[in-house]
């Protein structure tokens, strides 16, 4: 890789975060609230927000990425919730979202009456971590079947991350993981992080979830 | 992206399959059957391994590749099974192992008496998938817990792998998952894809899966 090549990188990424930040003021000012969700594929992001929107109804909206298909978006779509597919698979199958993808998004997209927009990523816990989308929270979805180690092993995910959702807490009586070695792990990463667990099947610790989101919709 | 832009990235390309090709023979020759097992994070990848080293011992290599930490490397040392650490962390923290650095691992190993040499790709269904490590076989694992759609919305991984490993079989009866719908959807984006189910923590099925690479390591 030579210079050239190295500039060129500089300015792409440029763009992209000074995308992300004109997004997440112009959506401050519109009263809506931006969330970021990544995660490995199959951590349940997208069985969260079919959860969440039972709660909130249509004052959602959900921008779904995917490489291929549109199995998530018709899912969120089947709860009568207002959603937009993202599919890279056209411009060579990427590993992740980025910011101009998603004002184009928006800027297609009728927001009145919305109050909380969810960017479900690319099932991917490396790439996303390193675009920037402008939300206001980025979110990491962890199930509890993916082991202790991810956030060591995962650390920029994390690192830029102010929220973590341990899911599928359900199972943990299946397994042999240690929930608190999983947040002591979270913490050595990210001092900062919040935590919240939950099992979107059983319901446990959604309440939780659903505070949070109250609470910073404000 | 200009015209000289992209003239680089398929040289970098075509160098990688060259390597991956001298790879692949030169290994054949050695009589070493070299497996490159792709997932993502948290599938049971290194349980896998783990569980394989018990039944072939010291004829078994892993090179690990991995972000950060040297995690799975030390837990197969702990078994006494040779393995060599690849950190993309300091290359820019890598989404995918190439088939360089695997060649550039293999100079550095003594592997007289070494019947299968195995790959342990960095956790992620979707970069992985687009750069061949010159192996004989690749592999998805895919955990029960990441949902039966997963060979849609990852095709890529499945198309350009010969055996798709199902794990983590011992959570079904937790789990809202229709293993045959799995299978379907695996045999939808891969005819030919060879599937084994096991757990590799109740033993189930490894059998299968012990029989496979015994008959492919001849």
């Amino acid at each position: 890789m030579d210079i050239k090549e190295i500039k060129v990188m500089k300015k792409i990424l440029n763009i992209n975060d000074r995308i992300a930040e004109e997004l997440r003021i112009s959506l401050k000012d519109k009263g809506i609230f931006y969330i970021n969700l990544m995660s490995s594929p199959g951590s349940g992001k997208t069985t969260i927000i079919e959860e969440t929107a039972k709660k909130f109804g249509k004052k959602i909206f959900v921008i779904e990425g995917d490489i291929q298909t549109t199995l998530d978006a018709e899912r969120i779509a089947k709860l009568g919730i207002r959603t937009y597919q993202i599919n890279t698979g056209p411009f060579g199958g990427d590993c992740h979202l980025e910011s101009g993808w998603v004002k184009s998004a928006i800027e297609e997209i009728d927001l009145e009456g919305i109050d909380i927009l969810f960017v479900e990523n690319i099932g991917n816990l490396v790439c996303p971590a390193e675009f920037d989308v402008g939300a206001h929270i980025n979110t990491v979805v962890l199930s509890v079947t993916e082991g202790e180690d991810k956030p060591l092993k995962y650390p920029l995910a994390f690192r830029n991350s102010q929220l973590c959702i341990i899911s599928k807490t359900d199972l943990l009586p299946y397994l042999d993981i240690s929930i608190d070695k999983i947040k002591e792990n979270i913490k050595n990463v990210n001092p900062q992080m919040e935590v919240i667990e939950l099992s979107a099947k059983t319901g446990d610790g959604f309440e939780d979830w659903v505070e949070y989101l109250k609470k910073n919709k404000k």
